[in-house]
């Protein structure tokens, strides 16, 4: 065999968005363009802030010597410091430029950490529903991923958090808001793990950290700020990346923060930054870090993914459809009518809409919806979502 | 501990070449900037051709809608077609659109090649002296490195190679023009390293693959075209990059390309694809791929680094460093008169002259420069050589 066992096996089992992707391009080909509806793909297609644009020109059109060079292994100090002070600013916590390292969008960022903490066999819990690549993130890497299931409100099962962690217990992954579903930890929740994993820690004389994917904090439609891990936990790893803020998931941007009350967090940064190196990644695009220096602030405008939300959701409820009301991000998770949610996901196919069957997130009996899509599609696609259910009546 | 067993281990041994630089900055801060020589790091310090320039303001200055969201897996059709029309001129072999996979520079590209093929405990041969990043590389994929070391001349030791292939083997990697030597394998040396693979894959019945380093091939001073191992091998994968030929090297662009006739090339190109994925690469940066486009025939002007190179190797030869000239890239790669080059390495930089020990690349007794810098230093470094070569007369 030409290929891996490892990559040959997870090719089987399928990266099924992408497989979804290329149906979705088939689909199209036969029935047009305009009479499919694709909410299968949590890719923005809202174009960058204006503000983006405008930095990028101002870059170009003025360039500087050395700017297509490597630069400092963690990333540009300016662009560190900027991104330390806005972070301060969002958690009301204190990061300096040492506690930033700059990292290719969170897929990036995310294998980097795992390759930094996980000896073989270590593992890392994460509640489903989650994102599916987290598994073979932490496998990439000798480690593996527990699972814990969330409750029916989308909440960690704190008493199962309790029992799942053990020595060999690394980190505890979360994600909120959160893709696939779009929940998001009230401080409380947050609270409620911190204070396991600082429970379980202690007991076991064993630092459990708790890796905090917060990529899509700034697409949050509560009042005021996103709730934040860091701001209940200090042995909390930061992941974020400016893909989905700022609409730009083809440009590799982001970033991991520590801070510096982390148990070890010195030897971990220095640990990001070789691992880093040695996977490859060596520094994100030079052209980006300076992009997004002055963007701390700047991200898509949050009203029109509220309104997508809130018109879809009603919709979606008025026919029937369960769903535990999304805060943030871009997605949607109903109950699936038919308990195999594959068998639903392919009749809702049948009828030109495509979305994701929950088990690819590890929560078989539920399907996501991505809505960062043209209110065209969204729209579209509520006829064949009504026609769906309605055999389950 | 807070970080992985590996990644601690990997840190002790040291990047060494970070060390050096930090270092190096730390030399510079006490006795100025002009007055230190650093020849230690392999980062051009030259500019992109101006045409590079030209195509960032064309798309920056004109943009259109999803310039920056992700694209088709393996990278953007237009800049694969252009990319495989380029190669197919400057090897004489016929590549196409899918035969090409978008990469995050060599570094990134070579992770996703060892990811591909190797399962865990399985090798890939390197002659010394080599990059020194490939045995990380592969044991990040549960993978390792056999050495073999080259002779004299800097070419391989054929016999070694031979008795070195077994069914563990899954490849052998080359680098020509090479880090860190500049050396250039001739056509007769590809073809002698394609006949013992061949002769050996079918002995064993197992497919040994050749993966080709060929970043350096647009910085060759020779006659014509560089030689190139896919010209002799037809399963061979190249692996390529715009850092050095653009001068780009903090922008994270290059690809790998897998002929068609190559044994499994399908499976090959797909798990490419799939690695590129999973290790969190996801696709290059959306702006570089179209802003490398139309810029496969441009380069950085060779000629400056041809006369870098004979100012240099005529400077050096004449007080008595025994070097084999190199024909490529932009380092060199002197003999030390002391044999423990760890030691003359040092005596160098109590000169102000910083280099690079020769262990680190798998070859003790020699030390690598890198000449890809400004004249200004190549010129105030030959004080010092010339002082640290006097007392081992």
């Amino acid at each position: 065999m030409a290929i891996s066992k490892s990559v040959k096996n997870a090719m089987v089992a399928g990266n099924y968005i992408r497989k979804m992707f290329e149906e979705g391009i088939a689909l199209k080909k036969i029935h047009g363009d305009a009479n499919v509806y694709d909410l299968s793909i949590g890719n923005p297609v809202m174009e960058p802030p204006e503000a983006f644009n405008r930095e990028l020109r101002q870059i170009v059109n003025h360039p500087w010597p050395g700017m297509h060079l490597q630069m400092e292994a963690a990333g540009y100090t300016a662009t560190r410091t900027t991104i330390a002070a806005q972070l301060s600013q969002d958690t009301g916590l204190k990061f300096g430029l040492n506690d930033i390292v700059m990292a290719f969008g969170a897929a990036g960022a995310v294998n980097v950490v795992f390759k930094t903490l996980l000896n073989p066999g270590e593992e890392v819990i994460s509640f489903t529903p989650n994102y599916f690549e987290y598994v073979h993130y932490a496998e990439n890497h000798g480690g593996r991923v527990k699972y814990i299931a969330s409750d029916k409100n989308l909440n960690p099962d704190l008493a199962a958090l309790e029992a799942g962690i053990t020595t060999s217990t690394r980190a505890v992954v979360i994600n909120s808001p959160n893709n696939p579903t779009g929940h998001v930890y009230t401080a409380p929740t947050l609270k409620g793990i911190a204070e396991v994993v600082a429970r379980r820690s202690a007991e076991l004389k064993h630092r459990v950290y708790i890796i905090s994917d917060d990529v899509y904090a700034n697409l949050y439609f509560g009042q005021g700020k996103c709730p934040r891990m860091a701001q209940h936990y200090q042995h909390t790893i930061i992941v974020n990346s400016f893909s989905k803020d700022l609409s730009v998931p083809g440009e590799r941007i982001g970033y991991i923060a520590v801070q510096a009350q982390c148990e070890d967090a010195g030897d971990i940064v220095k640990g990001l930054v070789y691992a880093s190196q040695v996977l490859g990644f060596i520094n994100p695009p030079a052209i980006m870090q300076n992009a997004i220096r002055n963007l701390q602030n700047a991200s898509v405008d949050i009203s029109i993914y509220r309104q997508k939300r809130d018109f879809l959701f009603k919709s979606l409820t008025e026919m029937g459809y369960a769903i535990v009301k999304p805060q943030g991000a871009f997605y949607m998770f109903p109950s699936s009518p038919n308990p195999d949610d594959e068998v639903f996901v392919k009749e809702l196919k049948d009828l030109l809409v495509l979305t994701v069957p929950g088990h690819v997130f590890g929560a078989p009996g539920y399907f996501r919806l991505s809505y960062c899509t043209d209110d065209r599609v969204i729209e579209g696609s509520l006829k064949g979502f009504k026609q769906a259910i309605a055999k389950y009546k």
